[in-house]
């Protein structure tokens, strides 16, 4: 059981590993490369996982063996556990809680090396499709505040099974990234009485100049205030606080516009590493928020965090999100 | 010159480099090793380094030429400009400035192998009061609100030269970082009518188990909230909000405890790459802040930050802070 802790000043927490943890000679010099092992992760080794908790596979074909299309799993090494209680209390002038949550794995595709860029539209419409279902989920487990899906795509960005996945964490708070952008978005709604990622959204179609993708439903941008370069943004057009509430109609845009960008980003940076996250609004409030709208975060790695980003929370960003949006979309894929 | 861009959710600030971008192709595969080249900071090529704008030198040597100890030079690729105007205006929803600040290299000592770690205690010394004439210097700017000094030790940890060199940045805003380290404390003073980092020294002290050394004006620990593991910071017992306010008599004690903080970490992690930045209280305030008291945060680069820390600002620390704290502890040095 890991154990969660708060930072008395600014309010962070993490996520500390009490019972297994890393000795100083386990860490490895950073590599580039995956070790090589048996997959995990692919048909016919489905014994090495967890049970599976949600699958969408072929009529007739068995659980936890071949035959699936997208397959979740609980992460054999959880950040988090999911039985128990939080156990809040301080320590001193500390905070501290038993480290409750969920951690999954959503396998993507069987293919080893199917990526969403060499995806078809609705294997990536499977994969959207299963983020929703486990998000809807968790969010009944009214322990949870925050359920965050999120990609690492590639050893430099964190990665460490090569096999397409995704990985989702249920937390008991709303994380402090989170609470940030809903109290900007708070601030910004009770000021003007707009949500301002629609007032984004239509800024950005106005101006053009940092748009990559565009379709009935959805913008795809390198955001005026990128972090990194190249990063990249998809929103909805139309308000909607909720990522699991996407229709229907929307979800083949979405995975249209999700996997234009990653070809995109593919093609222009040669296959880079990369993160993405999906932010929406914390689930088993008292009321929604009303000028909040979920989007996706895409972060290219390409260059390195180093002390000034630490000490500051500034970043230095070497390409402007215009020129990086004019590559992306001139790009041919 | 860069631009200062603000987001206009979480108010972030981001320096995008609009004048001279770096383009698809530039960015290099992650690397781990320095490129051989002539080192510009090395004695004898004073020239390749723009003019020296402080120094410790031998009595008698020239101006820019070898017979320092300490050399301080504008960065030859400066992320902010120190002429002009901040210029602070709308573009629709969004905010920018011209980016306008000092980047400043200190360069610790002539030779090109010698690390703090490895240096005399004089020597600290040296580097230490040259961070503290840099600081106050540039304090006298009345554009600045902030002096960040920062060490990036090796490649993984965003060094591009292997020269022993720390770096400074004046910013003309208040961090995002340390405006919520000094909101937080500020909360806790309003609450308490206590200083929190006085309240943590007291309580470290007692508790023992995360204290690394402990001299007679400072203590280091692993802060019982570390975002990574082996994370070491070093506080001065008595309150202090500036850094450069450390007196004569702390000097040799804060060089022998930042040195052997450093040696133990060289020793159980084999030398690892890490960061290292001053925390210290914004410049031209109209009243300092009574909670806020300076410190060093030193964090060793052994992991990779992934989707989940940039989805949340969580961080997953699988090194509990004691654990490392008893292995730095007991290290020989």
């Amino acid at each position: 059981m890991a154990e969660l802790r708060r930072d008395p000043l600014g309010g962070r927490w993490v996520i500390v590993y009490t019972d297994q943890p890393t000795l100083p000679q386990d860490f490895e010099k950073e590599s580039h490369v995956f070790k090589q092992m048996a997959c995990p992760f692919c048909p016919g080794n489905e014994s090495i996982t967890p049970a599976e908790i949600e699958v969408i596979r072929a009529p007739g074909s068995k659980p936890n063996s071949p035959g699936w299309q997208v397959r979740v799993v609980q992460n054999k090494f959880p950040a988090l556990q999911i039985e128990g209680d939080l156990d809040r209390r301080g320590i001193g002038i500390y905070d501290v809680s038993r480290g409750i949550g969920a951690h999954e794995v959503i396998i993507q595709s069987p293919d080893h090396k199917k990526e969403i860029a060499d995806s078809s539209d609705e294997e990536v419409m499977n994969i959207l499709s299963m983020y929703c279902r486990r998000s809807t989920d968790l969010a009944n487990d009214k322990r949870f505040k925050y359920v965050l899906i999120f990609k690492n795509y590639g050893p430099s960005a964190g990665a460490s099974l090569e096999h397409p996945h995704t990985q989702l964490i249920a937390l008991p708070m709303i994380p402090k990234n989170v609470l940030e952008e809903i109290e900007g978005a708070r601030d910004y709604f009770n000021y003007k009485d707009r949500c301002i990622f629609c007032d984004i959204v239509r800024q950005e179609i106005h101006e053009k100049e940092r748009v990559i993708a565009e379709n009935k439903y959805y913008l795809a941008i390198c955001p005026y205030v990128s972090r990194f370069p190249f990063e990249v943004w998809i929103m909805p057009k139309k308000h909607n606080g909720y990522f699991c509430h996407i229709s229907k109609e929307e979800l083949p845009e979405l995975a249209k516009i999700l996997k234009e960008a990653l070809q995109r980003l593919k093609v222009v940076l040669s296959d880079p590493a990369y993160n993405y996250i999906i932010h929406t609004s914390p689930v088993n409030t008292p009321e929604p928020e009303e000028g909040y709208h979920w989007h996706f975060e895409i972060m290219p790695k390409l260059t390195r965090v180093a002390g000034f980003e630490w000490g500051t929370g500034f970043y230095i960003v070497s390409t402007p999100p215009e020129l990086a949006a004019k590559y992306l979309r001139e790009a041919k894929i």
